[in-house]
């Protein structure tokens, strides 16, 4: 390592010196190193990293995150519920990048608590209006033709607790019900056409009543259009085996719509004339308006957005200069087209660059390469999709909706950033 | 759960009789729920996974698979290597599914063991001819715009123990020295922008030397070219950070080349007038030929597949009817257009469906869905390019390069799978 670097009028040069003003001491040791007054020993001394043996390809049969990212885990907020049996944890979207969200930091929702259920356990039975009542295992599952998709899962109620103010000062608690895996697995419309669909005469204004093996059951009615169009009877999630929390062995993938749907440990699929009007969609995945009544069916998840950093958990800790505005936008309506970002609350707004073209159903990243010097800002994203729908703000969505919902609150959501670099949830009108 | 599935002329009651044949009590209780006379327990009692509470969303903070897949996990070879230090595991490829390789089981590949390097302790120097060198700590590098990518990486020396002959039995030992993940991260380009390229002339014949922070340091020569074209400093994968196996916290990636130069805890990178031939690319990642001269700059990875079940740790355990042999394909040229699937050891081929459209330099799930009544089979995968290049078979690489060869086997393998289900890895001639 003889190379030096030297002092020059580099953007570089500005980025360390920035960095120096807002940070700690590794920081300000590289903005030493730029200077042969005060060299980096990071640069110019072998570690003790570098003269030794790290090691081996061994050391875990399964392997976790370094320790350093030990705060990058999903997290529970206590006071939401009364039990974590039946609760809630949050990815930590906060910290994340791209658009994979990995098992291990998934968020979970549990109604009565995750189920252990083996392989050689796991039933599936399709019965009701068919020709055929049928029950499968899971290798008989495993012979059907699969496909693979990379979906968004939302919860129906993220984003809930800010309907009647700012509340939970963190992306990961304000949005971090919601998760994106590739999903591998069989299609609903496979199994039900093996099952003998003829039996249920006109399919238009037939249901499929959908439950789970654990002890809620959470048992919900789709209408048949959705289970014939793209919903999954998933084994797989970024190609490995779904989690125990999120329904091993075999889970329902219905994309695009509210997460409650996407019954886990899923046992029994029953073709009916209508909904059945569950528990789960008549007191609970309902929408209470200003007048008291309550909407119904209200199953997609409409385009929505969300600053990940800077954010209150990801403050500007580098100092002026450049700075990088990223985020995630998704639709269960289709693909994500355009994100923009504004910095002063919506009074003007910038298109962001998405990371890669915006996928069906599954979540966008998008970045604004901007600089930042010390200003306040208002940050706001707000998503388009490809039906030309525009994400709407707080003010729009109460004037509609009111402030008795939790479920499906998709406004644009507010960050002050500070002359600090700290950010809050807050609310512009 | 009053419903009862009858007995009838079902293609499931074909599935479950014939999986009877095959497996353990499970598999038969399954058969046996189909028959009025032997009610499945699973399917007509309260199980107790179904009449009681589960674990809270606390269990655990990272979450890993549930104990049921305590199979599904990186493997080594002990006889490959005298030291885990300076060794290699391999990715269950056998029991996965779909692309994305979760990181906790995606292969590792250490020349002097994995290092433990906080985010603070991380910097980057680019130097030599270059306009102004640079050092840049983790947070410069996090205030470049970035992009996601994702890409497979494979180890040249992958498949390498075959070139000999059938000696590994599974595809996990086979072709496992592979995994496919998304990753976040800035160009090369930028930052090699940054320094100034204009000190080093002309473009074109220059090369970086990039080397890593571990003992072993790794140094690999890149001809700019391929530098400035869709190398990545990337700081993610799959959306969290970097494994410290995988090169926390920082890696380079050099899409679609052998994964020896994906330099991990990526240290320094030196702009040159020509190739250092370093030992990692001269003594090694050389390919020796029959007149004893090496191949040298080999870096591309050719179209390759494998199915990867059934295979020798995948063997059929369902009995006959019908059948999903599947498999990965993928070329560092581009995006796989089509892959073939034979089950007669080459004579006949069918062509396979791909689980989605092929990506630029990632793998690419194919299936053939088909049936199976016991025969003999002898099945091969071979993957065609966007480039219209074919995977050639085992002989006709030993034309052309011999059998002195380790690194960069593409050729076409074969698994015998046998009336019982169980497959052998052979070869064909």
């Amino acid at each position: 390592m003889a190379d030096q670097p030297n002092q020059g009028p580099s953007r570089r040069q500005f980025l360390t010196s920035a960095a120096a003003l807002g940070a700690g001491a590794g920081i300000s040791a590289v903005a030493g190193s730029a200077s042969a007054a005060t060299p980096d020993p990071l640069i110019t001394e072998v570690q003790d990293w570098a003269s030794g043996l790290g090691d081996g390809v061994d050391a875990s049969p399964y392997g976790v995150p370094i320790q350093f990212e030990g705060d990058v885990i999903r997290r529970n907020v206590e006071w939401l519920t009364a039990d974590t049996i039946s609760s809630i944890n949050f990815t930590p979207i906060h910290a994340l990048d791209g658009t994979i969200t990995p098992q291990g930091c998934a968020f979970e929702r549990h109604h009565s608590g995750a189920i252990e259920l083996k392989k050689e356990d796991y039933r599936l039975m399709i019965n009701g209006l068919v020709d055929t009542p049928l029950v499968f295992s899971y290798e008989d599952l495993e012979r059907f033709p699969r496909q693979n998709h990379t979906y968004f899962l939302e919860c129906a109620a993220n984003t809930g607790m800010e309907w009647a103010g700012a509340q939970l000062n963190g992306a990961q608690f304000t949005h971090g019900m919601i998760h994106n895996m590739e999903y591998s697995g069989v299609t609903l419309r496979t199994l039900l056409e093996e099952a003998g669909l003829d039996a249920a005469g006109d399919l238009k204004d037939k249901w499929v009543y959908v439950e789970g093996a654990d002890a809620s059951s959470n048992g919900r009615s789709i209408p048949m259009e959705k289970a014939l169009d793209d919903c999954l009877i998933a084994f797989k999630a970024n190609g490995e085996a779904l989690r125990m929390e999120h329904g091993y062995p075999v889970r329902l993938v219905v994309p695009g719509w509210e997460g409650n749907m996407w019954v886990k440990w899923i046992r029994r699929i029953e073709v009916m004339d209508g909904p059945v009007e569950s528990r789960e969609e008549t007191s609970k995945y309902t929408d209470v308006l200003e007048d008291g009544t309550a909407r119904k069916w209200t199953w997609v998840m409409d385009a929505k957005s969300i600053v990940t950093s800077p954010s209150p958990q990801a403050p500007i800790k580098h100092g002026h200069g450049p700075l990088v505005i990223t985020g995630l936008a998704w639709s269960g309506h289709g693909k994500i087209t355009r994100v923009d970002v504004s910095k002063d609350g919506g009074k003007t707004w910038e298109t962001a660059r998405l990371g890669k073209e915006g996928e069906d159903k599954a979540l966008t990243r998008f970045y604004l390469d901007t600089e930042w010097n010390g200003e306040e800002m208002f940050l706001q994203s707000r998503a388009i999709d490809e039906t030309g729908y525009v994400q709407p703000t707080k003010t729009q969505l109460r004037e509609v909706r009111g402030l008795n919902s939790i479920y499906h609150n998709n406004c644009i959501q507010t960050w002050w950033v500070k002359a600090d670099g700290e950010a809050e949830n807050v609310e512009v009108s």
